[in-house]
């Protein structure tokens, strides 16, 4: 008997995995203008628009413990997940679909404080529910979010888009929802076999807001169209820094240098990494969750994108020869790795 | 401490859940021209187009078990679960997202023939393969599949159209699906500590290849479009005829009379069920899985759906007020009922 080879799935990682999968799929379709490889799929809408399309999944265990996750913020953070992919194309979010599959031992109250945080989000963000399906689930609790946008085609941003020179900007700050993930997490191992626990997050209240209820970006996409920027490359930050700029390079054939005193890093997520003897740095490059946008615009826009006060410009693009790195204060460079398939 | 309210999902079954956790969302944007309730949702594509979207989950140990459903038509099922609800819409399919989540236990080879599957009804259907992602899971295997499709906005046949005295047609045949499910179980229960099982499906391979490769009707939208057919009402056939005549009924406000004898039903499905001591009608009446399709037409296209060869004509659209029937050939009536939510 022949032996059949067994390749690990670790030995791919999550993005040699779909690369691997996809390899032999090729666009057939004229309505296709964009497939795989992007934050969402493009598909044509008339003459001049284009809608796009995003999937998520978000597993118990994995991507959420319901042990501290209420249900009502994983509702509005399943939303918010969908939306940040759409609006990472420069395209504003009009309907979102949910599936998920639920055990029979969670009672309809449950399902209804998910679905409170799920139309919380909608009508905050202006998207309609437009439709999904409930099933039973042997184990844990899944969702899957199917999201929809639209956007005008020639205003699409794509990741292949950065070229050399471009100023790397992102919003918000970053690593603030890992730490608020490591702190729940922390509680939680403390207070593990007490009665009544009262978990401790004095001081770190925006923390765990961070990670448990996460805003998506409309304002940025907003903003942009105002000041009529649209971007050479566009991404959203949910694998953290490093993965989302290799991302970037990759697509566009591109390198990059980040410089790390210019990450920026809110006093909370700073003063829990001392606590917790670990590197903010790391939180925001490798932590993810952060659900802010990272893009790339021309040289010739640095004082417009600046004026616009939602963004932090923290490096450039090079030659794809160069590479990405990231540059320390004194002047030394670290090669950028993104994290491999999450398990936990 | 007060009690709070706890509900049971089985109270309100499948269907009663959906309308309880969605009856709260409104459809506030212009381009949303169909949310909840149907086969996919309506999105507006320019001045005569639509763009139609539906997602659907399929969880192992509910939706499937590996011990004897081959990677490789899973991954062709999935794809073909997603296109029947989109030619259900009087649409074309195009484009399909898959997301897995996925134990690391799962060697990638195993993930190659899921993909291999896919592929091959995407080329088989004319769909391209756009996105998706693939998560951890702890448990077991999950499939996420979006699919997306598009058709003129005039033809788009929805579940609520049917009219009074319009007739019920069918596509294929009803139940084989079912009986290929039970004798794979069976043959998994009998040959549980055999060392190397043998089991014993000759005369019924039909019935499996119904269950474990089910094709989706797109000749069915092409031959109805070659007529110019414009059914009034369509639903795919995925939870059982009965569940189906009772969607459209409620969508539709009207009833039903279904002809028990008209229900198509194969020899291999009558077989087995005798052998089983089951009624094959019930198979075709709650056994799913089918992805057959229901439509309707004015009495007055019955000759002209007829000529097309490839529908049966099981029953009529009746007033509201008179219910959903099954009339038997003596002509007994018995009320039609849909099964609850799915739980093995």
């Amino acid at each position: 008997m022949t032996q059949k080879k067994r390749t690990e799935i670790a030995e791919l990682g999550e993005f040699g995995l779909i690369d691997h999968l996809t390899k032999d799929f090729t666009v057939t379709n004229k309505n296709t203008l964009r497939g795989v490889g992007d934050d969402a799929a493009v598909i044509k809408a008339g003459r001049e628009d284009a809608v796009v399309v995003t999937t998520d999944s978000l597993l118990e265990g994995v991507d959420f413990d319901l042990t501290y996750f209420p249900l009502k913020h994983l509702g509005y953070k399943a939303v918010v997940v969908g939306v940040s992919d759409i609006l990472a194309m420069n395209a504003l979010p009009e309907q979102v679909m949910i599936s998920i599959g639920v055990s029979s031992k969670l009672p309809v109250e449950a399902l209804d404080d998910l679905y409170e945080g799920i139309k919380f989000a909608c009508d905050e963000l202006g998207v309609d529910m437009v439709g999904g399906d409930t099933t039973a689930s042997m184990t844990g609790l899944v969702i899957n979010i199917t999201t929809i946008g639209r956007a005008k085609r020639k205003a699409i941003t794509y990741r292949s888009g950065a070229q050399f020179n471009d100023l790397i900007c992102i919003t918000g700050n970053l690593g603030a929802a890992y730490m608020g993930l490591h702190l729940l997490e922390r509680e939680k191992r403390v207070l593990k076999d007490v009665q009544n626990p009262e978990p401790q997050f004095s001081g770190y209240e925006y923390l765990l807001q961070r990670y448990l209820k996460p805003r998506a970006r409309k304002d940025i996409i907003e903003a942009l169209a105002e000041e009529k920027i649209v971007p050479t490359s566009m991404i959203d930050i949910s694998d953290g820094l490093a993965s989302e700029v290799l991302q970037i390079c990759k697509a566009s054939k591109c390198g990059a240098r980040i410089y790390l005193d210019r990450i920026p890093i809110a006093k909370q997520t700073s003063a829990l990494a001392e606590e917790m003897h670990t590197d903010p740095v790391v939180a925001a490059l490798n932590g993810g969750n952060d659900y802010e946008l990272m893009f790339t615009v021309p040289l010739a826009m640095q004082e417009k994108v600046m004026s616009m006060g939602l963004v932090d410009i923290i490096g450039h693009i090079t030659r794809e020869s160069t590479g990405a790195y990231l540059v320390t204060p004194d002047g030394g460079d670290i090669k950028l790795r993104a994290q491999g398939f999450k398990e936990e």
